[in-house]
């Protein structure tokens, strides 16, 4: 089935395997009239960019973002963009070692289940180098988003079991694992180095706040929008669990403690406390929006491992050459952009929800 | 928006609310042929049902479902399914004490300030009732996921901070919380005696595992069987957290004992662990589909709490009347339901992914 | 499959048999604060009831709605509202002599081909009291349209071969033909005379214009308004045919004369002429919106047919009982509401389409 | 709104203008293990090819396409499909005739007005260069119909006025009209001269023919086969009419003539005639699929017209350049493209139709 494309009315369709010719994504539903070039696109791009420190794969992509539509004059037209990165990097190198093997911990074994058919190269389709398109789009929706005041932080919470203590905005990009506390960055770094010399990987959690939503946004029953936040989320390779305020920590707490009473303040209702994480009923409740994603281990890693090929053998495998030991970190800008694209297709949504907005829209 | 509605092609659309006439909802793109009558929807509506034991509403809902279109002489047409219940227990009683109030943890100021007027009575579209769509519709899915050789068990795993220790499936429905472990069951009764006590509510955990799914089910991208798994159970109110296999322990672990080796097994290839949960690269991997979700505790309780009016004024509230101390139990059955709807969606769908299904099917 | 819902944000839902208990639809995204009451969508259910004259069914249809849900106090909240029409005159009298048989012109063998198992009472799911559905949430789009300032009227522009020679809109409702040409519907009324004491039946031509709908409205590709109209009118049952404009003709014309002159009028750019029907590139042009439906003659006839059974043995057949020898007239107001349905949700889709728009909206 | 993209389990997303960088589609959803190479496509729109004769436009596109994605060794995976053409011949000439004003009969106008913004170059997103991501997306679907056993037939059944009058299939490549009928072909060119020497501009009918659909395929309600026909090919610019079988012919029939009958014939349920295009209640019925599109004449004439530029000033325009005089020809593979797409689409969705169905692909 078509299982390319995320939303509804700001929807996105990506395309490209690891090792093929390009990768990219259309980005339908732009409000006309935003300015837009390549560079509001390719900084986002290079976020996720690998290369970046020694926790990183050293493949050296370029990746650079092409605009191949739906812009005219420097301004979106309202038609789809469309929106490619070429794979420079695509040497086919020899994966006779994996192309008849499934690697444990990846797609090998379902995609061969589902289609009888793999692109074996770099994991194909279900490769991270997916998220570029993903990335590309969110770097619109995050445009959009900061226009109406909505800004999102992503973070890494968790490397490993390295857990942050501290919050400091100004940090997360000053080390190379996104953490906004460096002394947890520090001990992370050789719990990472760690893994390394033990031919192991991490994984760790990713953080997202989103703050200056209006309330309201989501709907009630399917298209709560927590409910499509974790799809988005969900929906990234490697991503085990999502939670959204106090999360499964709910779960233990009463009512009592975990209910955020409303309150007045410079005349507005706000919330005092925000266990909530911003969502009541599946809309925004106008505090931040606050979620987490659980990421596993990479599972490419160079001790031998049992498996089975193709035909039906058992067989040990070692997985050799570029692979970053913790892929946190470039997942971050992933999650911001999934969340971008979830929350701006909300809000376009919403803008038909009372007669009110409707009438005053056409008159 | 139109937000009523899940799934592609089993797809399903609820409507109603707590005090209005009835509630119900469409199932469309059932396959024509299955044996269907309304004893096959009723059991699931009456493990939903309050009133089982003190720690569940003591409203007498008689919650008798009718099949008003879709089935003809005992069997689905392939026609929509309109399932109804009336809502007996009407008698909109006084609702002055919160007609104008927005109650905390409850959807009440979201609703206000998306629709800018809401249905105040018993939680209106937001009620707990609203799932009794889910579940009438989630009878059909498990009927036939069933009939394909696809069981799922769901229990609550655990109630506010006590947890199961053991796991007997037989015991499930042996105790009112529906949990696999009979002392673990106790103790939780003696928890929410406390929290009832202190006019306080508990929250919990439900577990839901899914034996029999065949591999490559789900799709690589987007529609990825965990990320629509997330959405489904997400949706369901009250839900804070969503994780598959080893979920958030997993971004504490190391590659090497996250990834499950494949072995032969009788034959066939077999998972040696199942850390993953039953999902590889967005498709289930042949193991059990394994995933809890994170229920908060009632926001409902009768201590006092402070809060605003629509006007904009500081209130204290106190909620008397029926309400749950805990919902948990009760929503085992739906998210049981949302579970099956989303699978069975999954495994139509994938009857299109290779040209040899197709050729098959059609020669 | 799910073939019952139509629309993206305004999305209608129908279920329901000829000979069920009840026939219905869920109205999801309507926006809250519209005045509602049964009174609204009884007028338009009305219009669509048999028994008005002798050309249409004698059968004693009620046909009152109820709504069920998505209103409070008298207006819309915003959530699913289901409507819903009980078959009051459901006593299944003898099918024996269709039950096995595949009537000509109708769609028996095609379900019968599709589902292996078909509910023949009365036509089952394809009878055209699946219309009631339609027209009752079309009530909902024209009272919503009436306040943008938008009007649709619809009318039998030809029954047979007697085609209307003039257009006076006050007529259309004094003839039980809706027909805008008082002569016309006596000579139309004279071939359906004919046409019965012919044991036979007639088709007809069904036109509607749209008046005050702004320009822009629609999207350019495959979500053109044009196109919309086209499914959602071809849609209703024995419709073969649908044109926009000059439709037909214009494959006729030249381009001098086919293209519509814009020209300066009050200030304003309007057409010089409407060749186009109101619809340019996919989007409203601004002028009237006009299109045309054809419709086949009713299939049921008591002359003698022949067909075969569901054994494949030949069989000849009578078809007796209560059919209207023209459906044309009680089609108008279905045609006229899949319109409003459908342009409704192309107006509530168009309010993201610019920056300018959103920013208003959210600032 | 996104709007770009058509179909539900077989997808395609189109994006490019006319004088961007280039023009492509996704096809999502194509099964797995389909051979297809690059040659599989070119040969459909080498037909949609501009040049090949004096009535098509001169301008010298090379539109070679490329696959990016979703082929490996030769094979479909069942991933995303992109397809690209480069705009090879994109210097972007003098527009500034028309860059201010809006040429009658295009939609300059209504993008204007929707979008505030249009890239007015050789008509931007509404151009005919859009269909060639239709027609590259259709060539797939075709090849998996033909694997089927479903052949589709298209062609010119009008030029203006100029009417086949009789149908030779080897005729249809033999004329550069497409039409199947030489003699025709010969009267349409003079037809097509004389515009040319009046500096107008023809329109004209395409009629299509698909053999071998199996019955049941399409739904009955709002998915109906014959609604999403109507849909796809009113969604190709200039179509402004569409009707199946008899059409607008049959509401001026009766009953007895309409109706087809049901006859055995070599043990087989057939139709006697085929009053009903091969479609009966929205499924089809085992006949021949036979429906036709009208197409409006070219709008763009060297005649002057009066119009409006986007200050409101009333313009006299005179559009000269490389214009077919008349589409129709040109148009015909992109009839067929739709036609395909949307009876795949359908095919893949009826798979799930019955429960014997879907337990026989399970099991």
């Amino acid at each position: 089935m078509a299982g390319s494309s995320f939303g509804q009315i700001f929807k996105i369709t990506t395309w490209g395997e690891s090792h093929g010719k390009a990768l990219g994504v259309i980005v339908d539903g732009v409000p006309a009239g935003l300015k837009l070039d390549e560079d509001d696109i390719q900084q986002f791009l290079d976020r996720r960019k690998p290369g970046q420190s020694k926790f990183t794969t050293a493949r050296a992509e370029g990746d650079q973002v092409e605009i191949l539509s739906g812009v005219f004059e420097g301004k979106t037209t309202g038609t789809p963009i469309s929106l490619m990165v070429k794979n420079a990097d695509q040497h086919s190198k020899d994966y006779s070692n994996i192309s008849h093997v499934f690697r444990p911990g990846h797609a090998d074994y379902t995609f061969w289940e589902k289609y009888g058919i793999r692109d074996y190269r770099g994991g194909g389709r279900s490769s991270g180098r997916e998220t570029i398109g993903r990335v590309a789009a969110g770097a619109i929706a995050i445009k959009i988003l900061r226009k109406l005041g909505i800004e999102i932080v992503t973070y890494s919470k968790a490397i490993g079991p390295v857990e942050i203590e501290n919050f400091d905005a100004d940090e997360i990009t000053n080390n190379s694992l996104y953490m906004p506390d460096a002394a947890a960055a520090d001990k992370a770094q050789k719990y990472l180095e760690e893994c390394i010399s033990n031919q192991d990987s991490a994984g760790g959690i990713i953080e997202c706040r989103v703050t200056g939503m209006p309330a309201g946004i989501g709907d009630p029953v399917f298209e709560k929008l927590d409910a499509n936040l974790a799809k988005a989320i969900m929906s990234i390779g490697a991503v085990k669990g999502f939670e959204i305020g106090d999360g499964f920590e709910a779960a233990k707490s009463v009512g009592s403690e975990n209910n955020d009473e409303f309150i007045v303040e410079n005349s507005s209702v706000v919330k005092a406390t925000n266990h909530s994480g911003g969502v009541l009923g599946g809309m925004s409740d106008g505090s931040d929006i606050v979620f987490r994603a659980a990421i596993k281990p990479t599972p490419s890693i160079s001790q031998s491992q049992q498996t089975v090929d193709i035909d039906g053998n058992q067989k040990a495998i070692e997985i050799h050459g570029r692979h970053d030991p913790v892929i946190v970190p470039r997942a971050v800008v992933v999650v911001e952009s999934m969340a971008a694209i979830t929350l701006l297709d909300s809000l376009l949504l919403n803008m038909s929800a009372t007669m009110d907005g409707v009438m005053d829209f056409y008159n």
